[in-house]
């Protein structure tokens, strides 16, 4: 991380703005507890109605929180008025996504003006194992 | 479809059984429209609470959905105890999942005693456009 | 199939010089067997330098295989002077490639000016089961 | 890395064995550059047999050296007499892969006794950028 110039120095508003207007899990309860150029961090509490087992979150929800962190992450480094969509993303389930908390952290592998690669984790309870990656890409429209 | 001989004559009932138990689509409200040995099919109705824009599915739930289509897929060919549950998956998003119902059709491409390999579809309106292509491995896991 | 329209009259001609000036497995000695707008096929006879086991096609070389069909199809449907190039694909290996020859068959879910998805599947001894399924996200670049 | 304990005080040599007898890569030139538990490196030279374009190795070259360096992974963690085939992959073009030398390094991310989860990177040149990342999953088959 870290390894990234933004186009937008006010980059950190813009993802704030899109997670609260954009995201599944911003309606789920989550917040953002990170953002740098390129890279984002999203936290999601275990609430019962988003869980496959008692303190398990269903692995729907871990894929759009995922999918959620990817998006904010190519925003992260885009120009002002681009929007960010996931063209197509590949999950891999490691491990049951239990604890009260599971975070995603997302970081941008090639961002481009038209398409970005990101890849993110999911980890159990903040710092506790890796429960889930992504790879996913990204498309970057532009405003009219 | 209509290749495969069920391991479970009750296959029906026990893929209903988790759908109910297990699919987060099914707590958003989703029905099971269809069920053959290797192949199920899920009706997701586009509310508000769902939406990334007026009437457009938002697309980690059109991830969660495509998921829990192939989950009960591999179920209607396993044996009567077995689980299963997605190792992983990759998806690709076409087009808006637009339309007052997204339906997702998945079909089992090989069945496994340990893993199954499915994909799926989501198509708009029932019958209409393709607006997302899933391809899924399962591991499937034994009763005690 | 056979529910697009090209923008090149001249697409088979187009298809036919990547082939041969761009693909992997034309080296290898495959030929092309089939072209139409959207679709293409591929055959590549199991020479015992690409086999993994006798008579069985390495997965590294089946993933060439289908990666030159989805880059082909894509270039089926691509203006005159566009060139496409795998940005990412997702390969799920069903069975063992074996057989005389192995037929890569490939065809697109969605065209696009800068980004066309496809999927692909290879097929054992040309008429055989299933062996490998491809999803594949191609880039289209613009001639200068 | 060095987080994982081999269950073959051996694996060394088994992954060398594997490497030389199974990879296609080996075939095409390259040579095992690091093996730890866990983990394991091979460079490839970019050869004209090899090449899309002068300097710079085809994708499908690209697709076969990470999944023979996933493949190795898994195995220097699996029991003696346990082979390792990749299940599926998923794979993230990044930049053409040009230098006299791509060098792919493979990591196990979750091992198990049935299903083993990695992840790889092809980098241009050796310590050059990332330029292909790829996720896959193992199937593990034990000996009769």
């Amino acid at each position: 991380m870290g390894r990234f110039t933004p186009r937008d120095p006010l980059y950190a508003d813009r993802v704030a703005d899109a997670f609260r207007e954009q995201s599944a899990s911003a309606r789920w309860g989550a917040w953002l507890s990170a953002v740098s150029p390129g890279a984002v961090e999203i936290a999601l509490p275990c609430g019962e109605a988003l869980s496959a087992a008692p303190g398990v979150l269903h692995r729907g929800i871990v894929a759009a929180l995922l999918d959620d962190a990817c998006v904010l992450a190519a925003l992260s480094l885009s120009s002002p008025d681009d929007g960010a969509a996931t063209a197509e993303h590949k999950l891999n389930f490691l491990a049951p996504a239990s604890g009260d908390i599971v975070t995603a952290r997302a970081e941008v592998l090639r961002p481009g003006r038209s398409v970005t690669v990101c890849r993110a984790g999911a980890f159990a309870g903040g710092d506790g194992p890796l429960v889930a990656r992504m790879l996913a890409t990204l498309a970057i429209s532009r405003a009219a």
